[in-house]
């Protein structure tokens, strides 16, 4: 029997990713999105989509209520940054960070594994493009690690729970060209912070800048749908 | 300008007395409660009433959806086991468990102490009477607190992030004692896993007979609400 895997699925480029390379890895693959009060809700369409696209027998989507909160360009009222170049987008931990998102969704994950019985949960952080990210280091997803092996009964009884982050290192362009390799249609995903109406992307954010220069770098035609005039 | 503090707050007799151990400590309290799909919502009520009675002025309740996960009594229509001795307690992780409740609930605080800028973070877990749950270990506090320092802006700038779990060494009767001494109102609050209808508490689950004992322990009189003929 495969062993179990829950893949945190985004909708976006890279969570796509890291479930073709959990597949391709033999992980019997069960996915878990989040509803938070994002502005860029598509992402939930496309996860189901990219969900059903692979097979994925089990998607969870959960609640969660971040806007209780505030604080985060994602999930309130500020502006999304636009037309940032990589320096600025290094320089500083950017508006559109949400305060422990990765801390609450890995939460969440480790409770749906327990319940499955997955010892495995792919995340696809990056400290490549998300330097300005706290919980996008690959320190971080050791400590996460090390208390999940902690917080569980599966800790408890001598499984060893990992956590796998195989994106941690890969720029947007070696991700692009792993993921197409493994035959995944990125037509399906969005990345955009900031879509219009019928879920365009603006291509200005710098999660559309990330995604276009990797595009662009992997020599990989952008299936991406923008707003006109992008 | 005191130190500011989040509570996770149960409504429960452990996070009164937190609260009260807390605001005795110096801190600025703010208050966070959990909607997670709970049997006993009569809790929550008694957490506004706590936090109402200790003056605190943020108290936020934040929806969380563990019922789709399944697996515990407390979220399911799993009985809830009634009348087990100290030493049926301790055998085994209690039915009663939520999958990485504890890890999801300190999550939320972390955001939540993360977007009022507190450096501290105080949460009733015990080591003692819930020495079934693999998160309510030292161990697991530490490992989370660890994690959390690297999971936010907080860590990153340089504050420390401490997690307070002043009970965690403490008998029910030694926290009674306690809370009695800050001037409590236990009345409040509400420990039943299964209360009646009328929120009255059943005298008999694992969480009444802890409560009851410390009552009996401490030589405070109970002034818990119980169900005719408890």
């Amino acid at each position: 029997m495969k062993p179990k895997a829950v893949i945190l699925l985004s909708g976006g480029l890279d969570s796509a990713t890291i479930l073709a390379m959990a597949q391709e890895q033999g992980y019997d693959c069960a996915a878990l999105s989040f509803r938070y009060g994002q502005r860029h809700h598509v992402e939930l369409e496309c996860a189901a989509q990219v969900a059903r696209a692979a097979g994925v027998a089990d998607h969870r989507i959960v609640d969660i209520d971040l806007r209780g909160f505030g604080g985060s360009a994602l999930t309130s009222d500020i502006a999304v940054p636009k037309d940032r170049d990589e320096a600025q987008m290094e320089a500083e931990i950017p508006v559109t960070y949400v305060p422990a998102r990765n801390t609450i969704m890995l939460s969440f994950a480790l409770a749906f594994a327990e319940v499955i019985g997955a010892d495995h949960i792919f995340v696809g952080v990056n400290a490549v493009d998300y330097s300005g990210y706290p919980d996008c280091r690959p320190e971080y997803v050791k400590a996460f690690e090390a208390m999940a092996n902690l917080a569980t009964k599966a800790g408890v009884e001598g499984h060893k729970l990992t956590i796998h982050a195989p994106l941690m290192s890969l720029g947007k362009g070696q991700i692009i060209a792993e993921g197409m390799r493994l035959g995944v249609d990125y037509a399906l995903t969005s990345s955009c912070y900031d879509p219009d109406d019928q879920g365009r992307a603006c291509g200005r954010c710098d999660s559309c800048r990330l995604r276009r220069k990797g595009f662009a770098d992997s020599g990989v035609a952008d299936p991406t749908r923008y707003s006109p005039g992008v």
